[in-house]
């Protein structure tokens, strides 16, 4: 179920350079090995106990992980429980299809059983999840993330501590009452994907954004709590699991309005991708932000 | 109480770049805030409780920790325990002596109160120690790490993942049995300080490491466990707490063999650090290890 | 006058990414100052005496010049001479149109008179145009390409030293018979446009390249000589003057066969420029190119 | 004969980490092949005819010219002149006997037949001497600085250009007065060797630089003219051919005091070598000069 962006001429593309949609995989499901040269990521927004093979290595996925997948890597996808899981797909798939660098190859037709176990922590994980270090043995990777899930504990404990220090008089946050952190390549320290940022925001009840407008498109999702969103001169109001799109150079602000339904934090949290490395190695980045120079 | 490497004309230098003492606190013993360019580390070989205030952020210190210290930022420290602890002291001494870089300045006379807090994490840790994660708002550093400590807890688990890797077929060690780890800038992915590489090493009971020759000098320190070193033409048993040299391009081997009294694991953990970010900036490494270009 | 690719809807793109027009500029005709943050260049097909004003530096162009304008830039120009002159213009139009991020000022309606010179050399040519030196009081160039022109004369020479030396037995063309030198931004040693990458080649008399297909797309003019071109599974003629694309993946060929009107040398001088730099920055460049890595 | 610096223990070493020295060769006299890992270059001083063998590539020598070699690359020298000859050779041998990374090996024993012709350029200048060109065949180069001569002609050119462009009003110059060229390896746009910077500095009659410290230490050469420098609290006369050293920290000033006997120009022509790219690329580097962030 891919997101259309009604401006984009009927094709099913959420930003001239985003792809996006919502993935539902029955129990027992299986998606066979392929690989393809669009960078992807998935976030999982309901459910658990499905688990994505990239390489061989089986990687599970919980409400609020991160799977990033850097082109031309193999991978498949299996869901070992008795229920249906939701994930959000990200691809740069209409950047690739306009500039003409789009690659496919099926690989195996099956998923091997020894692939079919559902770790706690995948080899990924267990290789570079570790803060600030680095394995020596395989300390040089040739291309691509070797960080196939971002927990949603550490993403969550990350955004805490911020506003812990915040309250105790430190810098760490955007601007009081706003929490971010951006997923990246541990092996290399810059953006999770080639072409795609991918950040988690967390504002607390009642704080607004200031409205910043920024070359290059994003797409949003609200993972938790409620409130409002400003992009351009439109105005609306959004709760968890909502999607929508801000496009280059268009103002945007958020407001946390989380009611008595919503999480204990009453914290507004918004998932963010956005083609900002594009823009960012090409030189054509540009931002109203403050401080920020054009 | 620094090295003295006899070769090196009665100066207190382990090698011709680096510099290692071990440093001993006296309980309440304070240090007065300082800065210098000497980019430097500490790491903790016994005790708990002291801290160090990096920048006003007071730092805990337990076994284990690795904390270092790039160029020119102020620091003090302070004992708050009951006891004496020891820590190694690792610098550029030699190297900015040698080429004339050094400068030095005093600080505050007095550490503040506030800052004698005993936290149990520091404030950088809280920013910079979630793995793949960087803060928004302070993505940006301009110069030197800005984690100041690297807790024994990650670094244990890290050497015993790999093991576990190893075990299960996968790659993930420096060869069958010797796991290690890369202390690492997370804002930059590169060598912890400028100009000094340090690592963490395990070797499982038995096993004896392929000799390499590498250009630069590196210092050892054994955490745990006892065993055998080769260093040249020379072999010498080496337990815990000891330190040595290995000279540039001088052939190293260590060998495991943990005896009754020591760690449970039977492992060989060695603390090494190195120049070897100066000789790959001005291209000058070199090394036999297998796979290697010269 | 701008090529408009019939596969791409309408518009008058020349590929996905790549504008081409061929310019006229009457005797005395100026046009107004003004910038915008497409990647620019002109290529002087025929004519001399006009100039283009970058930054209040007028800049003299002569058939075979190559004259870059990296975005953002102020630029006008003036046609000095008695005859129209005709050039190139190439932008990354269709590539900033897609990803929105297209942006455009007019400056100052007149062209000063002291800007109306016609100086035999440039101020960033006097600046830049010295092999292997950089001017130490502006060594640190923000944005943008200082050298604002390739002089034919030097590109010419460039090609004939290549060719000499293949023929004194050692290694410097493509392959044998056929030279090629890319424009490069002395500064950085990195490609001349940060969305564009430009070249000369020269195939010998009879020489036949040996078909490539890359990622990305090309556009091609003959500067001088003829022959024929292979772009897929179509071959057509091609003489002085005319310019052609070739399409991401498509594999493409091109026979040196000048006749008695063409040029002394009997080669085959083609110019080239492309996308490339897009392709690698994301690091979705691919080739089936001798000795590459796909 | 090697510049003995009396504060560096009897050592021949010009500073911590330069080696400089005279070098003179006899009519028809060999130096056999070799090569090792020191980066060296040459700086003629008086005479030419003589000619470096760099890689088979024979390299001609004239007063004046700038003669770069990476560390590693293999040469010999042959003077095919009636008359000595003399330069500077230049080399970061106390750095890399400090650090312990110096390897050396001997090559063939004589010089090839058809090595001893004396070509007017180098294959090396034939490839890489053209402004903002590269050749597209060899455009990745491994290791080591591909152009191996930097001649004097386009040195004075870029300096001439300068003072012009100061003349006309123009930012070119250091400070009025003061033109400095910068030597840099064409195929990356740093600094001309790993761990040296070579830069050719023209003083106009009567300009006198302002004073200026930095970390590292240069050496300079009088190539032309004569007048005095400071260095720290010493004032001094120089002229024609005279060598002296800049240590860390120390500041310095020149001043330009042509003579009667001195080139027609009247101005101070200064060769300056220094390790100033072991300092930036280690982030040791510090400077007093206007504008510069310490």
């Amino acid at each position: 179920m891919a997101l259309a962006n009604p401006s984009l001429g009927g094709r099913p593309f959420a930003t001239p350079t985003l792809w996006a949609a919502i993935q539902y995989l029955m129990p027992g499901e299986d998606a066979p090995e392929h690989r393809h040269t669009q960078n992807a990521f998935r976030f999982v927004v309901e459910g658990q106990g499905v688990w994505t093979v990239v390489g061989g290595d089986p990687v599970p996925m919980r409400r609020g992980d991160f799977l990033p997948q850097a082109g031309w890597n193999w991978h498949a996808h299996h869901n070992a429980t008795q229920e249906p899981m939701a994930w959000i797909d990200g691809l740069d798939i209409p950047f690739q299809y306009a500039s003409e660098s789009q690659f496919f190859e099926f690989g195996r037709n099956a998923v091997y059983d020894d692939e079919r176990i559902t770790p706690e922590r995948s080899r990924s994980e267990r290789l570079w999840a570790h803060p600030g270090l680095h394995p020596v043995a395989v300390a040089r990777t040739d291309y691509g993330n070797p960080l196939l899930a971002y927990k949603w504990e550490y993403t969550n404990r990350a955004l805490a501590d911020q506003l812990t220090l915040e309250g105790e008089g430190f810098p760490a946050t955007v601007e009081p009452g706003h929490a971010a952190v951006r997923y990246v390549n541990p092996a290399t320290a810059t953006d999770v994907l080639p072409t795609i940022r991918a950040e988690m925001h967390r504002l607390v009840r009642g704080h607004q954004t200031t409205p910043v407008r920024e070359t290059g498109s994003s797409v949003y999702q609200v993972f938790d709590g409620s409130g409002s969103v400003t992009v351009g001169d439109q105005t609306w109001t959004v709760t968890r699991g909502d999607l929508f799109v801000v496009p280059s150079w268009h103002s945007f602000s958020a407001r946390s309005e989380a009611g008595q339904t919503d999480s204990d934090s009453g914290a507004l949290d918004l998932f963010r991708f956005s083609d900002a490395p594009i823009f960012e190695a090409l030189h054509l980045d540009r931002t109203t932000a403050k401080g920020a120079t054009s």
